[in-house]
């Protein structure tokens, strides 16, 4: 299979927390896990309320907010873009500059099963590149069988 | 031209600073300017000392430091790598992949001439897609010519 789906090059586990986080403990949980999001779920039915960046904790920064007491409820960004694991790579990258994100939680029948960014998709770009490569080879190999 | 080099993708313009900017005006910087790092310079020769990216701000802020007074150069990664606007995409891909760094400025003998990010390279996927799909029907094309 040449053009992979989403689940081929996301990361699986995804950081959640409920509202109550502070930013100073987000930015701790980004620095500690070398992660670039935390998901704010709701605590009872698991649903994705909102998701805390590094982007929206500079945006605190900048306002000059406290970071020990400003909760990731406050700061969050509420209607997360998501896809599916059986979303081509191509159109989560088209959704995320439609959307301008770097990320996009993957969500399968409710269920949260990972997470995509543009970190994921430029490690994969090299293998897309490969890919040409290779058919271009099989093409030169194919018209030299037809002679 | 199907693989593309840097200068392609890369963003032209690249915000520059002095070591002095502190870390709450480098966060009102990236916020304002919708940008991810900023670049310190040397006043004097331009010379690249280091880059302040989201990042190093949310490690900042996790270690409790006062945003008002510490300056850029106390905070910046040094060390910066850096690539050509002739380099392949898919060289900078492997670059970024190989020193775990998400941007690199992109230098011609000396100038800096813009920078390059896994969100640019991001955007690119898609006409990488496109040229698979194009060489594809080119190909079909060809062997139905010879028969």
């Amino acid at each position: 299979m040449i053009f992979l789906t989403v689940d081929n090059a996301m990361t699986p586990a995804v950081r959640t927390t409920d509202g109550g986080m502070t930013a100073c403990d987000v930015a701790k949980t980004l620095e500690d896990e070398h992660i670039g999001s935390v998901l704010v779920c709701d605590s009872d039915t698991d649903e994705i309320r909102g998701i805390v960046t590094a982007s929206d904790v500079i945006r605190l920064v900048a306002s000059g907010a406290d970071m020990g007491s400003t909760t990731a409820e406050e700061f969050m960004s509420e209607d997360v873009v998501t896809t599916e694991s059986g979303t081509s790579v191509h159109d989560a990258a088209l959704l995320m500059r439609e959307h301008s994100v770097r990320r996009l939680p993957v969500v399968d029948d409710g269920e949260l099963v990972g997470i995509v960014t543009t970190t994921n998709l430029t490690h994969y770009l090299p293998r897309l590149r490969n890919t040409i490569l290779r058919e271009r080879t099989e093409r030169k190999q194919a018209l030299t069988n037809e002679r």
